[in-house]
């Protein structure tokens, strides 16, 4: 049996991981691989600047190198892909970052992808990782829905705010499939998939699924 | 339990879905959704040319059309993508397709994906679904090996000219990551890997990855 | 005196034929090739679909391929470009499409295109085509109408969508030349140009020019 | 009958544009327009140089401006399009570049176009315009032969050189359609076209036949 | 002491000068070049069309030359950067473009530009020099502000209309960093970088700072 | 007089900063800024890794935080450009990425610019930057010397390799401007400019050179 998928969580909001490890719950199956969610402890309550970012990286790295005997693949589970290209480098396995992997499955379920962010400051970052990707061509826009990460619990505004960001995404930018731009927003998909008739990409769902077409060998 | 994620292989080589079947046959598990691979028997013994593939697009959206009440997905396994996108008209459920997936997935594995091809009649066929999707910044290149679908077994020779032409890719291109840019390679991936000391990605795997990816739900 | 330039309507609609004809009637010249319409009366009423934009590859390709030695020239005239790079696989004389066409042209006419398509479902296969011809820098945007193929006739009512549609890609989206989307708009190019004080491309006359220039060698 | 297509060879080499007059002589038809072909007196030899190309900008809208009550469409007759949005400002009537009109042609004759040069310093400039255009991702390459305009008669070696650098360009670029990068390489365009077995766009052709797509109202 | 850094206004219009000169007063030091802005007598009161652009090359250049044996750098003080690539060629030292200087010199201060223009019709000159910098993916906006180059200095109604200008590149096209299109906007830099909260870049101050980067040597 | 600009070498190699002070020596002046360049002691010898990059980020964004009072602008002078966004964040002034700056002045000084790396794996990491910057239609290639940090002093067996590593970026891959892709190679800058009869582009003075572009005002 492979050893675990390993999903860091790099903030150290416990339901944060706990939302994450249920949204890929259906991919633990009888024989396959572990799929375990752990949470950084020492991290920000959720990566919302890019300062929030940077701090996580080395801890992910350390984790990751210690992980290294006991670990199929590595997800590191936050919308920034902190430390993704150091921690391939510490890894012996693959590691995926979750939006590199919702952006890759995007192109495959629609013709241009929107992105529903948490922050302005979001904004920025994200849109330099499309275009280090190269895959600009392709992003139909990026729009925050003005609340952080710990605050994406609140469901009844906090869901409309998501449902309403869609609709612009899919009316006014033309993005025919949508991504959820913070872990913390798994919990919408359905619902958001429902209300606006296209395909809506959980990130760390894109990721673990990824890495088990690597690790199902 | 889901309904079965279908494989079409739209050539008439049953040897080619034989080992289509064969490189996904670690995606089944107890409790997933069967994964089923079909021949085309109409169809051409390879799709070489761009008629080829256009040949082969009614039946495989008929075939579509009438499987859509007993399928979770549908994978076209040609790496030309033939009718993806009419497909996905004639689908109630997600169709991917194995050059679009493979592309997709080698995003999240290296920098610049190479592509190895069987004729060069292909290569210009390639580039516009490279350029289509707008992923052109990523492509290392994409040599063909000078064999066709139906003379891929030949294992020795046929194997020196993959591994040759994917150190070409390597050394040459630049490529960290190389894509088998044919469903009859599928049994070169592990020898391929281990020889250039890079991930090599079996399209019709890539596909079925991703399509798990919705499936399990 | 050289072979004909056919134009092939795929649709199986005589009057769109007609359209065609009457819109490349001036191209006509004594000592010049002719250039003869024809209908493939086994097609759709219209190309609407990607289903409708496949169903016709085939005939198109055997048509052209029964007429290799009485053609100079061909032209798909189709916006979808259906089998486009499979005719040119099996004619022995250039193959023109007339969004290709359409769309090179309109780069020499002004710096960002808009197009004026008919549906919705339209854009997303139009953008493909874009990028993967390489040119998506200079799309200024793809409005539809809303009409199908065969509602086009019906002058005011869709003649004042066109019109309020070509106003939109000029002032909202930059757009100084303007591309009609469907063949079935001919007749509409000399009042929206006088309208929109743009010059309109309608792409049959655009292909129709380009292979008058390979052709008068 | 519609005012003549006036072609502007802005250098003073009245052989060029007897060259390109020969070029274009069967376009000429009964009942359609003339295709003056003009030497500007006071141009260099040959634009070969940046500044060379500045110098004939004014001289070239001048003549636009004098003959805009006597023209239909104009061409710019030199490969590096000197003046063509100027002149598109001055004049009544469209204006055509042959580098734009060569390339925009190249786009529906094949994958991705080289063109042949005649000097090094000539490279940097077609790059600028080739971006300019945004067409970048459909260019093969662009190799100079290392001759000057003027020296292009002399046929022999030019010529051999000529094809050496479309060989290069085919099988080392990638190229599938060549351009020939100056107005005074016309008389190559059939022995290359047969030597190479690919289409070769002549400039000044592909403009006049934009122009005429045009002027044939 | 090293020569004078030489910006040329190609307008005619001395207080453009006078303002460009005040604009880059503070990078003059003792112990450094002497920064020397000059007039071009002959040419417009201001470049606003393609033809005013084209009109002021050859004295660029004639100026250029004759300057040779006495400037360290030249700085071409015209937001169309006229004459840029022949004055390069002409000239033994460095030759900065103010607009490209200005864009270059953004890329460091934001993640997407926008450009305030003088006239509608700078528009497109604009964008084919953006795209020919192979920049585009940075682009947020390029909005007029309906002023011509002399009517720049009438404080108030002009100062408005760029601050509004400026707020509708930063709120509705995303721009972080906004450039000034005109030499003859100088003075409105500090209010407007004040009003938005936003790097205001002046366009000869980048070129002369980046000439002065190459000149201290 | 302004404060410091402030130079931070994030390697804990002092002969290297050093260097870079002694390259940016020029750029001292009388009555302007004080151009401090500091050592991170805590610092990887030289950063080669992805992890080194990300080891230096915290103490980069500390130091910055620290300085905020005390600095005019901060520059980062790791070609890497570790921390560039996280530190814009902290700062209240100006923070200019060495390799950010390089490539923005390369811009400038030719068409297409070449790096000369230190080690292989440093190329995917500046690729990622080079599209993440949106500029590679500009890049002509990135190639490595195959030395390390601090195995840049040992000058005549390091030059050799420099210098054939610029000729083949100039005549190889077209590259007409060639920037130093390490800090430790400033000492080179003027015999390649030399040798290879190119602008030669040291990182630091580059991102001097804009920083005295916003403090000087």
């Amino acid at each position: 049996m492979p050893a675990p998928i390993v999903v860091i969580n790099p903030n150290s909001t416990q339901s944060v991981t706990d939302g994450m490890s249920e949204a890929v719950d259906s991919f633990r199956r009888p024989g396959g691989p572990a799929i375990e969610c752990v949470t950084m402890e020492g991290g920000p309550p959720g990566v919302e600047t890019q300062m929030d970012a940077e701090s996580v990286v080395l801890p992910i790295c350390d984790y990751v190198h210690g992980r290294n005997d006991d670990a199929s693949a590595f997800v590191i589970g936050c919308y920034s892909d902190p430390g993704l290209h150091a921690a391939r480098e510490v890894a012996r396995v693959p590691v995926f970052g979750i939006a590199e992997s919702a952006m890759a499955t995007a192109l495959t379920r629609g013709d241009r992808f929107g992105v529903i962010s948490i922050l302005p400051g979001s904004v920025p970052r994200h849109l330099r990782q499309v275009r280090a990707m190269g895959i600009e061509a392709r992003l139909a826009g990026d729009l925050p829905v003005g609340f952080g990460v710990t605050e994406l619990g609140g469901e009844d505004e906090v869901y409309e705010r998501m449902e309403e960001t869609g609709r612009r995404l899919r009316d006014e930018c033309g993005a025919d499939v949508v991504i959820l731009g913070c872990t913390g927003m798994a919990h919408f998909r359905r619902p958001l998939e429902a209300a606006l008739g296209l395909p809506v990409i959980e990130p760390t769902r894109a990721a673990v699924a990824l890495a088990l077409g690597v690790v199902t060998a």
